[in-house]
């Protein structure tokens, strides 16, 4: 799906992938952050648990945000392809301020909600200006391509990853996430081999990109978000590549970005941000 | 150690760090050429075994590589840093064509070898062009600056990486092995990010770089190698990051070889070689 057109005097609201095992009790920092591009004290979160399989996912965000001091959070559900319809579900949507995906299985979010009016009014909310994010299979699902799995490994191999459609709030970046922690770089430059006119975006844990209305990418976390821009990509060998083959890649720019560092999406400018901080 | 200086009039040997795992059986390309650059059929190879300290490690290199057609292969063990100074020894070492380390722990070539005259002379015989190869461990010695261990992850941080004085045949790069299998993109990074001066170059099992006395590098082998320039580096956090904080890098440059692809070590170009050949 092609990113919801945003109309004219307004602006999209910001999109926040989130890496996974984002930290909940000593120092809960992305998720207050996400709180805070929320609306704050006057956020309404519905948070979406329909990757996840376990009956306290949702529940468990729902108290979490609520501690941290949003004014309403409900847990929204899809279950099926049906409840995708649901108008009780959409109105919950529709008033919302920002909206959560939890973990768990990126591929029961595409294939029970793409396509649906929940999917659309989603992509909607985002485009009018409400803060879409979301954790581990939450965060992969937003962009309009999907990493829906793949193998381990640094370098790309023809068979490192498959992409799947997803949500589609915007198309400038691929993201993939437990980076560091499952070593998937590979996977995410077959991804971006594929076609490199996207933007690759690898989040470690506990780590998040806050991607403003302006296209501007900040860091938040306690772990690193690399960046792969394939854009000067000068030869790919992909197209030749047998399936278990590795790919040539020549040409690629990557970024390792900690919190207080940006990168925006739209000039592929790096900054070091608040870490280049003067001597005092 | 600072690189021996080539005399006027002589041309460097080969240096050929291979990843390790390299295939001895159905398809021993790396060997092969490893032999061709030795010499071929007129080739006398001394196998160094020190890294390794099992029994069998040098005879098989010796039966490997006689069977493929060397001439004459030796092994020469330095069991200790008094054997670094036998006569009988350092003749064998001055006499080879090619000399070639076996995989086993750096730190034992490093710790034995290091300072005395047979590492002189492995420096002196690489200066005046005979070639000198190694394998997983064997690979990590050669360069000035060697990698003697460190910790699993695609994202650097600053406790990732330990470096040790190597061999020094070159500075101009900093090898790391094993490089996909054992997800060393971080280690190599956090090198890198000490000194942004020299090139990284991370090696995949089975998978060979075959540097010309012209320091153009060529791949060899089933895997890729993955070449990490940071001559362009913009930002590093390196020196504010505590003991096991991620570290940013603004700016990296890298590009994923295979066989038949170069990277010219001087210019810092990457080339797709004979993978870019014409449709036929």
């Amino acid at each position: 799906m092609c990113p919801s057109k945003v109309a004219e005097g307004d602006q999209r609201g910001w999109i926040v992938p989130i890496g996974g095992a984002e930290n909940k009790d000593e120092n809960p920092r992305i998720l207050k952050r996400f709180l805070a591009v929320a609306g704050g004290s006057t956020a309404e979160i519905v948070v979406i648990p329909t990757a996840s399989q376990l009956r306290d996912t949702g529940p468990r965000y729902q108290r979490l945000f609520g501690e941290l001091g949003a004014r309403k959070v409900e847990v929204v559900d899809f279950d099926s392809r049906g409840d995708c319809t649901d108008s009780g579900r959409l109105d919950r949507i529709e008033r919302a301020s920002a909206i959560f995906f939890t973990g768990g299985n990126q591929l029961r979010l595409s294939t029970i909600l793409g396509g649906t009016p929940a999917a659309q009014m989603i992509r909607a909310c985002n485009a009018a200006g409400v803060t879409v994010g979301g954790t581990s299979a939450g965060a992969s699902i937003l962009s309009e391509h999907m990493i829906a799995f793949g193998k381990e490994g640094s370098s790309p191999r023809a068979d490192s990853v498959r992409l799947a459609p997803g949500l589609g709030l915007t198309n400038r970046f691929v993201i993939d996430q437990h980076f560091r922690q499952r070593d998937r770089l590979g996977r995410l430059l077959a991804a971006l081999a594929y076609n490199p006119f996207a933007i690759g975006i690898g989040l470690d844990e506990d780590t998040a990109a806050f991607i403003g209305p302006d296209n501007t990418l900040e860091v938040e976390g306690s772990g690193s978000v690399s960046v792969v821009d394939a854009g000067n990509l000068g030869f790919s060998s992909m197209a030749d590549a047998g399936e278990e083959q590795p790919v040539c890649m020549l040409g690629l720019t990557v970024h390792i970005l900690l919190a207080g560092a940006t990168f925006n999406l739209a000039t592929r400018k790096a900054s070091a941000g608040t870490l280049a901080r003067s001597k005092t």
